[in-house]
């Protein structure tokens, strides 16, 4: 059976625990399909050449789905051109997580 | 399909995020049946006249209901004629949060 | 119905409260079978001798089941012969959590 699995970051000083807690899953469960979704403080990792870049786009190269809440980018005025390429955008992070869930996915709070 | 969706709102810490995107959720899923639980730290932004009570009645006011943890509330010593008017109790919060999910609700925590 | 929820609890900062709140859902739910994974900063307390060492084994004495994920372990050169007698260990607890949803059991982050 493949896994699917949502998974959700809102802290941004977490978000390095989550890189990596995200990788273990991938190598316990290679298999699975994952999507991250970050919204609040923790859509900052996803701007583009800040220091986390590496370990995002290490997760999407593993095949897992990057997520940004556009209304966490709007409250912080980021902007499209400013997230990691390959980042695909969503109209409320939370919606997504509630959507995906409904379709089925395994969530996962980190 | 609507969606019914239990959120855990945990630490005071996090309280305003959580009130952002509960209102993100209900501008995303108008539809959605939306229960809020506060436990632990969080319970204090449910104490009438507390800088969080418009964004609490701002919740309730769009239809979510607002939920209160007894034993959060026994351990900071806290009334139930202290609470915000029209915030329901429960007996143990995580008690609440498991039932709502064997119902079939959808597990948000924020 | 009985109802099987498995719990994680990832913040050193947040065990005590999450103990606490593991004790009220035993006494809300006696016959629930509760598992509750620590990974990340929270493994540490699984660590004999420190002082959460009671709190974790009145868990056990009550039936819940105690996990720790190997991963937290090794990221922290913690020894299997270092953790609380009873508790055991799982490779990675994020896929602990996944694979314990795949199986019908509830989620409850603390």
């Amino acid at each position: 059976m493949v896994h699917r699995v949502v998974v959700q970051v809102s802290d941004l000083d977490k978000v390095d625990g989550a890189l990596i807690s995200c990788r273990n899953l991938l190598d316990d469960m290679p298999d699975a399909e994952v999507e991250v979704v970050f919204h609040q403080s923790a859509i900052e990792a996803l701007r583009r050449g800040t220091p986390r870049e590496g370990g995002v786009r290490d997760l999407m190269a593993r095949g897992a789905s990057i997520v940004a809440c556009r209304n966490s980018m709007r409250a912080r005025n980021m902007g499209e051109d400013e997230l990691i390429a390959g980042v695909s955008i969503v109209k409320a992070g939370v919606g997504e997580i509630v959507r995906r869930q409904a379709e089925g996915w395994i969530y996962l709070k980190l």
